[in-house]
């Protein structure tokens, strides 16, 4: 392979479901949840083998220096940060990370990944990585995660004929399933999840965008050529981004596109949605309890305690609890309502606008 | 009345059992529970009427920059602040009470008090010190609380004839007694809460404490006399006041002299010993929650929070819990297993000293 595939880190979004440890100043990204390194260090460690050249990240304006900081740490620094004044939703996504890799050589395949996704089987991801380079050079090729258990909070992609060995054709992109038929994807094995993964050719993926989302990636181009280079940084252009269609790579390309293609996988994703996802991931004691930073556990069961640069956290008595201690807040939930804490994160905005 | 009443706050004593609110370094009464002033200046504030002096603080010798800064702040800045290189039971404080009036005015009684008693009826409680006053010129008077329930967490005054309206003598001390007991003693009528606040004339405390604890006015006279003193602090002399034996004025005098009187009195005392007193004092929300400082309460029910100079603390979907954040810790606990606070205090203790 002549040229190494070039990351582009997708580091939007600032979900409240992790609240108070994802903020809208430091999302889950820029935090180390499920090992000492943040998120989207692990994500910039995993890409840094002899194939794949330094990282080009795209993220809010507000978080360029956290993205620098904590890359340029580990020795990733990005060769690129692209700014979005503010989010336009992936296709856009999809439409800036063809451009930038265009830019950056054109003949290098481009992989686009989220930085808040947990990988624990880097190699296998490397391999399915290097597997699918040939398809990716005219197919936009997506990986397919093989479900473990029927999910009801991802969506599904079904796969039809085998291009090449273990790379299939995409027949279908499905919405998040109930779970009589998740439990029918899973028992199938036709459907993997997607995790919003994609590997293609700069090219493949403008042509592609250019036939299904023309405007999107109009305007993607014209904020991509108007912005402010500033070192690496580079600043959107806001009056056009604001004018990009805010869509989904998947909706805008991916559904209708032939050019595509699915590698499943087994790479022990995950996506940390909500502290309910963390608790299951994170290394537990004999009492079932997950516990990172400074803690002090009296006949604690199955709790979760994360607390980052806080005094002590002590929890007496409770059982399947989460206690998360951070500068921005400390939250006191039963795990099985992790979905309530968005009105928490709701009320702490609302609390400090005041 | 020639001269006026002295006050003299006890300010000793370290529990553990509100950490981490109360810590070694900033025990309860320098911290605002029951309402926005510290124990100690609510203390200080409902003895500053015309028939009070400005009050003498006998503390910990860490203590004196919290001590004098808290009731500078309230104007009822001590007029002598004796520091005790560490705690000798209420006997040496008595002594050491009954030392500084001699010395500051031999005809002036003295009111020690603890300081971190919550008294919610201080005109009650004003009016029974003047009721109290002529009797305490040759006897030691005592405060009994006319108890509202079965209490197993005191020790009761039984209270023998009565001397003049509503003062009697005292029939015996009790220790704390069983539930059948304490139920006794409430029906009867004859019982009330030992509160350990005393109202004396110095010579006959010391005249008391010379008949049936010699040794203990001997070395704490040693120790003021030979104390060092600088400004308004006094710092006992460490050999003198390591010599004192430890005991309680309950023992050492008042269950020995017959020079002592009861008067029975209904002021709205409480004695925080812990966070579940904290939470039936409090006042609450519709739910039952006490919450103090800035917090987010999403369906909790019946919980107690205390938020000291932290981030917003949120509670989600939980019930009879208290969430305690401070600067020294953050401490999750059902209400009902208060008592367990000490041993995480215990623990982070240990682990500060690490």
């Amino acid at each position: 392979m002549a040229s190494k595939i070039l990351p582009v880190i997708m580091s939007g979004g600032s979900g409240t479901r992790l609240w108070p440890l994802s903020t809208p100043q430091a999302p889950k990204q820029f935090h180390a949840l499920a090992t000492s390194n943040t998120m989207i260090q692990e994500t910039a460690l995993r890409l840094s083998g002899d194939v794949f050249s330094l990282p080009v990240v795209i993220c809010g304006t507000g978080h360029f220096d956290l993205v620098n900081a904590q890359l340029t740490r580990i020795a990733r620094s990005p060769q690129l940060v692209v700014l979005e004044p503010f989010g336009r939703n992936t296709a856009a996504v999809a439409a800036i990370a063809a451009l930038s890799g265009q830019a950056i050589d054109p003949e290098a395949l481009v992989l686009l990944v989220p930085a808040d996704h947990v990988i624990t089987k880097p190699e296998a991801f490397a391999e399915a990585i290097l597997k699918a380079a040939d398809t990716a050079r005219d197919r936009i090729v997506t990986f397919g995660i093989r479900p473990t258990h029927p999910e009801t909070g991802f969506g599904y992609i079904q796969h039809g004929a085998e291009l090449s060995e273990g790379i299939f054709e995409i027949q279908a992109f499905l919405e998040k399933p109930n779970l009589a038929t998740a439990t029918e994807y899973v028992m199938g094995g036709h459907h993997d999840w997607n995790a919003g993964i994609f590997l293609f050719s700069p090219h493949v993926m403008l042509e592609e965008l250019n036939t299904y989302a023309p405007e999107v990636l109009e305007e993607s181009r014209k904020a991509y050529q108007a912005g402010a280079r500033d070192g690496v940084r580079l600043i959107l252009d806001e009056g056009h981004f604001a004018k990009v269609p805010s869509t989904s790579v998947d909706y805008a390309v991916m559904e209708k596109t032939r050019r595509s293609a699915v590698i499943p996988c087994d790479i022990g994703w995950a996506d940390v949605g909500g502290f309910a996802e963390l608790w299951r991931l994170g290394a537990k004691d004999e009492a079932g309890n997950h516990a990172q930073g400074t803690s002090i556990l009296i006949e604690a069961e199955n709790c979760l305690i994360q607390n980052h640069d806080g005094p002590p956290v002590a929890v007496v008595g409770m059982k399947d609890v989460m206690v998360i201690s951070t500068p921005s807040g400390v939250l006191v939930c039963p795990i099985d309502r992790a979905q309530d804490v968005k009105k928490a994160a709701e009320a702490a905005k609302a609390l400090a606008a005041l």
